[in-house]
């Protein structure tokens, strides 16, 4: 039997492409009374979670089946982990629009019904916008909360969080010893004085602090192990498979939306090292699925629907780095595969009206939307260019390392013993982070909290360690300026350099545990600190050389040489993150709407540039599409060129030894012939040929329209018995002697898209691509020889990458 | 005789598509002895001032060639005027990119020829920054330095301008009296003292002003008229329908270039409401041009040079205002048509090193790109929404007006004796601009400086006639609020106003006559006056009725609003801007590039948004698609849908009542037989069929390619003689008796792209749109039954628009 768009492999697909979760969900089912069906769950959880929101409403579309001529119900849709037929689903979509448009002339009604459909593109965006703005305010306020919340509580209001705490106190200082509302569980447990006791109460803490952590932890890994397994990870890998076309069920549900939420604030307070920016997109691509079916023309569309989640992407971004324009090119560069012009438009919007409304909530109470958020005004020197590229290059090393060794060790999660205890491994992750991170304070502070000091210049009114410097004047002026570091200065490297390799090995083993992870953040903070490190090293190498000619233009004087360590950590950031996720242009542009400032695009584009090209020469994948590869999602990149020489003959099947083609003609089979077809393949699709011998073309219809057509004719259709003759062709004979014959024309596609089987695989590809195809038929002389289907590219282009096709598939 | 892809057509074309300059050419050429041949002078102007550059080098790309399997040269080139078919390109360009992979095992060389390869890429679009960047530093500094020579010259060194004249003399301000070294033409000429003396100096130099002008405005129309029609206008048009792949030689040339460059500087300097702007992608894209014939890669392939092109067009918007990230989406959303991702991040590179150059240049010694860089601070309030709303409405309606009314101009132009008279034209448009503008002191400055004036705050020490308030305090702080006008700006409110009406009438008729011109500068003018005198009474409604409950929170007392007019001129201007063009995301981009503000990002985009839908309610076109409409360029248009029910069938030729198709079989075809065709018919390529009675299609072969094929044999190949029979076949019988036949498969493409006749058009245009078809083959249960070339659909297109099918495609 040839594998022409085979149907049973849905079911393959159902656990595989869980794979991530799969190895769980046999083993660890005692603690989950709600649903507890061993391995069938995740299905069974998906279907139930999204019975109401994920199955299209036939009845709201109605008007849509009347254009359709009053199909079956139900032809048009997908079943779960299939992929959809772009140009059908935008052919569907023009329909419908004709309809509406042609309906308009027939009263007031209509005309309003035709202008809400123009426009609900756009409050769709804005509703899924604001959503996401909502969404992001929420978990960042719920996530500071509970950050503080593990070292202690306010003393009089404990829904406030440490620094709204000393705020309502009107304590001008943040200090623990400063602030008298803010109680910490030392303080509360009674052990604050005396030397002995102050040992005491940092044990407490320390206790405290791990056992704080532990908690969040096991609550955040049992929430997504219980209520949507979807919700572990960062969600960008599979977000990229489904916008390529790709139907995952319940993947963007309430269920995973409310849970995400909830269990990133409780990963991110636990301490773990990973981020909330990454789960953002995750959350707004949830946001988008749920208010796409408001609007049926984008809820029973899934092309059309896959627009709203490309805006959607784009504000999840927005929301987490406070960069509308990054955002969008961020949904352009790397998440979205079919990405228009108007898309562009409605990304911007919806990015734009998460971040007013993130920032009408503003969480972080600095009127930015991200907590890091800094404004250099210092030049930069041709110089530095060199640290800058260096910086680059080792983003670009440690991005490929971290790459490499993550992949490593989630194909040894999946493939070992490990994979079946995920709540184990979160605790146990969590426990070695906590024990670790809590005595040095730079890996104990929120990341964020760290990205946003490493960045930061030393101001005035800066006493942090990284800001002692030996200042002889107190001059406002003098305080911009670069001179010899203090001590304390030198410690804090010291604990820094520790922190960085502590925080760059704990993240390999981090990212890809079961509780939402991204790894914007920890990326970042690595990067940081080694741009902070180096960017320090050059500011003395510069201040105690500053007469070499070399560096003179960089000093006015002895004293005052302007070099800004923070812009090396932001540009070491970048590199990093640049090597970790090879994103180039939205990067650059996030990194720019972070500081405002038009002149550091240089330093920031050359080492993410560089970034990319070392990462690029030692491992071709970002960790997405590592994840997408590993994962085994049917993902056709669109950023690789496909540059063999094959041709469509090549890849067809059926293969030279197979048997025959599968085929329908179009006037001689009856409808007992047809479902015996049924029985015997489970392809997704038959072509529609003349007749067996000629086998020239006439079109293709899908098995599931058919097998509802016929079902449907057998049920309402007078005379339809087994021996009628199921005609395709427009002319059908009228022998009142025959059983009445069931006349299919309307649902076969007489336009499927052909090639013929000289075609190299290049200009295949492109065409899958480009317009989004499910399959094309191959001709050869007019003949039809065979079948493409997507899931047969993606096993060649696999085969021609020298890994196993199959285990690329169905993994 | 059917019309499919006729190549007859060409001739049509070339003077078709010179649409702006035909009308002239026949006509003013006494004034021109170099090139003096009438009606045909601008095809010999373009194939003699572009035949070193833009022929391909046929001996650099021989390797190329290799791989080709020694097909004669010249096979896969483009006739000038012809759709370039991209598919074929890119395949191409694989095919050599493969041949130099597989020889890098060869040898050293072999390897850096292969680094070189994978490195030419971004090597090329770094000069093509670098180049613009220079080209537009050059034009800038000259045109500044020009316009000041209207007004007078710098005593001792007559090559510095106004600025940099009272510079090098130590003045500290920069007015006519403070400058020491800066004369006017009236004190050079000995007008100076006394009251009466005065008046006559204000007519001497009213009079040089407007000498001046003339001389410079014809100056240019001159050059443009000498040397490169193809220099006149903005350029954005001819480039949008090149990067959609049609081939215009000589529209990119060194000649245009230079003319371009120099016209421009003059055309600026004769004060004519006209902006350089535009013309700096046209520039750019020259320069990319040229670079592209270093790497043989980009220079002879038509496809891959495009995508040189797309980086070029950045370049050009980020060295006009300086904005990179506002350069690569303008190339995006407004002029490019293939875009990957690649080319993406080219483009950014490349606009990266352009605005890199020009900020080291540093031609308006402010440190920034352009002369109306601003920073603000303030915030903005809810309420003021509404007048931003207000002003993008504003700027839609004042776009489509523009548009409507530049249009019917351009229109009555064509077709009328004014055509005939170019440089006649530009004349009297300058003379009326020049008598006109100097009266006020608004219209006589340069556009920029004017639309730096209106961006600006009052600061403290600002004198300006738009900053005289009634400020009770000198604090600094209370200059950056707002407080009751002085009688001086509502002076300034009334010069505004006629400036507004002279500005908006006069830029109608300057867009479209013969120098170049672009129409961002002027356009932004008129809405920054509108937004200006908005923003004023809207200021000046706040400070007096501060007291109301709806203005409470804009201020702080009775003294300090914060309404910052200058925002509002930036509103406008971005909304004026927004109707003429229809720019959206880039255009915000570029705005807030200017500003370096986050925060104004959702004023500027309300106000865009509502200035694109008010302006798409009342026409649907932007500038640019109106030219492209006007002159008949065909562009098929990837912004517009589709959205007519009609199918392949009704679109293909032959039509129904036509002489049958015009084929070529695969093996029973004489060599007499097949040139007989050639004179018969003027198709560009033909199909190749199993046999005329089957009609079942085998291939398709271009007219290029076969008669080259043949003529070829014919002088080299021995015994191929007309009766020869022409093989397309893979058997060729060998039959002693019979001529030599000619095995002509390989020229055969075996793959053509091939739909049914019951395609829907949306399909068909989709599939030219993404893959860059030049024409695909129709056919029936396998049979071929016609051929749709690009030109078809594009006359389809404008049939179902109710436009002249003809009349769109060759006036």
């Amino acid at each position: 039997m040839t594998d022409q768009t085979s149907m049973d492999l849905s079911t393959k697909y159902r656990s595989g492409a869980n794979g991530t979760t799969e190895g769980r969900s046999s083993t660890v089912s005692t603690d989950d009374e709600l649903l507890d069906i061993g391995d069938g769950r995740m299905e069974a959880l998906g279907n139930w979670a999204d019975l109401e929101e994920m199955e299209p409403k036939y009845s709201s579309s109605s008007n849509l089946m009347d254009t359709l001529e009053d199909l079956p119900s139900g032809i048009g849709q997908y079943e779960d982990f299939h992929t959809i037929d772009w140009l059908r689903d935008i052919a569907r979509d023009r329909m419908r629009h004709r309809h509406i448009t042609k309906k308009r002339q027939e009263g007031c009604w209509e005309k309003v019904l035709s202008a809400h459909d123009a426009w609900s593109g756009w409050v769709c965006v804005l509703l899924v916008g604001v959503a996401a703005g909502l969404c992001a305010g929420i978990i960042d306020i719920g996530a500071t909360w509970m950050s503080d919340l593990k070292e202690g509580i306010c003393k009089e209001a404990f829904w406030l969080n440490k620094e709204q705490c000393c705020w309502s106190a009107n304590d001008t200082t943040y200090d623990d010893e400063g602030c008298s509302q803010w109680n910490t569980w030392s303080e509360i447990l009674g052990a604050q004085t005396g030397k002995k006791a102050a040992a005491g109460g940092y044990i407490v803490k320390y206790l405290l602090y791990v056992l704080w952590a532990v908690v969040f932890a096991m609550l955040a890994s049992m929430f997504v192990h219980s209520f949507a397994p979807y919700a572990c990870g960062s969600g960008i890998p599979e977000i990229k498979t489904i916008l390529s076309g790709f139907i995952i069920r319940g993947y963007l549900g309430k269920w995973t939306l409310l849970t995400k939420s909830v269990g990133m604030m409780l990963a991110v307070s636990a301490g773990l090292s990973l981020g909330k920016e990454g789960p953002f997109v995750h959350v707004a691509a949830c946001c988008g699925n749920i208010f796409s079916y408001l609007f049926p023309k984008y809820g029973s569309n899934e092309a059309k629907k896959r627009e709203i989640l490309s805006a959607a992407a784009a504000a999840g971004v927005s929301v987490a780095f406070g960069a509308p324009i990054g955002g969008v090119l961020f949904s352009l560069e790397e998440v979205s595969y079919y990405f228009p012009l108007k898309t562009l438009w409605r990304s911007f919007f919806c990015a734009l009206a998460a971040a007013f409304v993130l920032r009408s909530i503003n969480p972080f109470g600095n009127d930015h939307l991200v907590m890091f958020y800094v404004e250099y005004n210092e030049p930069w020197y041709l110089q530095e260019l060199i640290p800058f590229i260096f910086l680059g290059a080792l983003g670009g090393l440690y991005g490929s390392f971290f790459n490499k060794m993550n992949i490593a060790w989630c194909r040894y999660r999946k493939n070992s013993k490990l994979g079946q205890y995920p709540i184990v491994e979160v605790l146990g992750v969590t426990l070695v982070t906590a024990i670790l991170s809590y005595p040095n304070k730079y890996t104990r502070m929120n990341t964020s909290e760290l990205i946003r000091q490493l960045f930061s210049r030393c101001g005035a009114e800066d006493k942090t360690m990284l800001c002692d410097y030996n200042r002889n004047s107190t001059s406002l002026s003098s305080y911009t300026s670069s001179t010899v570091a203090g001590d304390e200065v030198y410690t804090a490297l010291w604990m820094l350099f520790l922190g960085l390799l502590f925080k760059g090995l704990i993240t390999i083993f981090t990212f890809g545990i079961k509780v939402p992870s991204g790894l914007f953040i920890p990326s970042m903070a690595v990067g940081a600190i080694v741009g902070r490190i180096v960017g320090i090293g050059m500011e003395q190498l510069v201040v105690r050389n500053h007469d070499n000619p070399f560096f003179q233009n960089m000093c006015q004087s002895k004293q005052f040489c302007t070099i800004t360590p923070g812009l090396y950590a932001m540009v070491g950031a970048a590199a990093a993150l640049g090597g970790v996720t090879r994103m180039t242009v939205s990067l650059v542009v996030i990194m720019f709407e972070l500081t405002g400032g038009l002149q550091y695009i240089v330093p920031l584009m050359l080492a993410v540039m560089t970034s990319k090209w070392v990462g690029d020469a030692l491992g071709k994948d970002g960790i997405y599409d590592a994840h997408i590869a590993l994962n085994g999602y049917p993902y056709l990149d669109s950023k690789k060129e496909f540059t063999h020489t094959t041709i469509a003959a090549d890849v067809m099947r059926p293969r030279r030894n197979d048997p025959p083609l599968c085929v329908i003609t179009q006037d001689s089979m009856t409808v007992e012939e047809v479902e015996a077809i049924f029985r015997d393949t489970s392809h997704n699709g038959f072509p529609v040929v003349l007749s067996s011998e000629s086998q020239y073309l006439v079109g293709f219809v899908l098995r599931r329209d058919l097998m509802l057509a016929i079902a449907n004719a057998r049920k309402n259709q007078e005379g339809v018995v087994s021996n009628s003759i199921v005609y395709f062709s427009s002319q059908v004979p009228n022998n009142p002697n025959d059983p009445a014959p069931l006349k299919l024309r309307k649902i076969l596609d007489m336009a499927p898209i052909t090639i013929t089987d000289q075609t190299p695989m290049e200009t295949v590809v492109e065409m899958f691509r480009k317009l989004g195809l499910r399959q094309t038929l191959v001709t050869h002389n007019g003949r039809l020889l065979g079948i493409i289907t997507k899931k047969d590219v993606l096993r060649h282009v696999a085969q021609l990458g020298n890994q196993d096709p199959e285990s690329i598939l169905f993994n």
